[in-house]
């Protein structure tokens, strides 16, 4: 299996390390880690993980490609031209097309989420629909051979999800017992339903002020999709 | 707040990545990765985390030290004087003592985990006796200044308990819905007891099976530590 990991400045580290970590229990996983320049790449938790390949160096066919999320510097590469045909040329000849968290935006920019059920984290999810998908609210979404989870832990999930589609429930289930994952959140919190609507609008309200706008890019990587779709 | 996270060659990568996500969120904090040397440190998963400070450049007093764990390279390191004589000196003065997964048996290694209830990994778990620590089986254990999360995953519901510990339960709620913490596991499949005696025994045989034992190297470290306590 050549995995193919897209990660970029800012990215959630979680995003991509919940289902790297499932993936690399695959028999003969072999993973790039892809980003602009090769080196150091800087995600949103401090912790900086190096970018094995760059955008040309990378397979053009692999049998995975995930795409984690993340805050503003997500937002913004909804507009990095390079970036989005980056993820459109990969994602046309993936076997499987794969996204965490607020990576479903950019694979939605990519043009490759049109027709198909996806999800996301809960403040982006209804913004999926600007791109031609149909926003599920579900942990994660397998629409053909189009994959995606939700909000951060969501990936975990996913991940053995995804493993049980690809290798069976028997084999995710033995990735499952090494990975201790029996959760036990000491909260319910996890959820806008779970948390409430004050802690909800709180939260939401820290994300809407954000200098980048989350909806203000989806509204312009749209646009530019539904101009290369009419060329 | 200092947090001092310590990283080493084939640790896996989700036990410190799933703390460290909920950790970045804490006000002001700056993070040290820490390894024998700087730069590139490859982990269990292929991915490649960037070590900040070498071992002599590290904070002398950590607000929080962190251990993650993992599997054969993480038993070998239990033998690493240099390894072990750090965490000792860095966890005597830190303010709060932590791992997840098998990070624990290095933090036992180091005599900190002596007279502490404490988890780890399944397959480890019973051997913090061998440092003088309570095997406690629970999802986290906090006592005093040490706390312990379970098996990989475990780091995630571990780290938003601390964070309830050290900056309140609302801080943690609002961490947790960030992080769309709700999970859904597709299997139960998680703890021995979940996965049932087959599917365990032959997890624990892979496990047993490996050339560097972890039974061999706790009977090591364990007698290591009563050596240096003894003098």
């Amino acid at each position: 299996m050549k995995i193919q990991l897209f990660i970029y400045p800012g990215m959630t580290l979680l995003d991509l390390v919940g289902p790297l970590q499932v993936v690399s229990a695959w028999p003969e996983a072999q993973m790039q880690f892809v980003a602009r320049t090769p080196g150091p790449v800087a995600s949103d938790s401090a912790a900086q993980l190096v970018a094995t390949h760059s955008y040309a160096e990378a397979w053009p066919d692999p049998d995975l490609l995930l795409v984690p999320g993340g805050g503003e510097p997500t937002y913004a590469l909804l507009t990095d031209e390079q970036a989005v045909d980056f993820l459109a040329a990969r994602g046309s000849r993936a076997s499987w097309v794969t996204s965490v968290c607020t990576g479903a935006l950019l694979l939605g920019a990519a043009g490759l989420l049109h027709g198909y059920r996806a999800t996301s984290h809960w403040y982006a999810i209804e913004s999926l629909a600007a791109f031609g998908a149909t926003p599920v609210h579900e942990r994660w979404v397998i629409d053909r051979n189009r994959g995606t989870g939700g909000g951060v832990t969501a990936g975990i999930d996913f991940g053995l999800a995804l493993t049980a589609s690809i290798l069976g429930e028997d084999y995710a289930k033995a990735v499952q017992l090494v990975l201790e994952y029996s959760p036990q959140p000491p909260f319910r919190a996890g959820t806008p339903a779970e948390a409430g609507p004050t802690l909800t609008g709180a939260v939401r309200s820290r994300f809407d002020s954000r200098p980048v706008s989350m909806q203000a890019q989806v509204r312009a990587a749209a646009a530019r999709l539904a101009g290369r779709a009419a060329t």
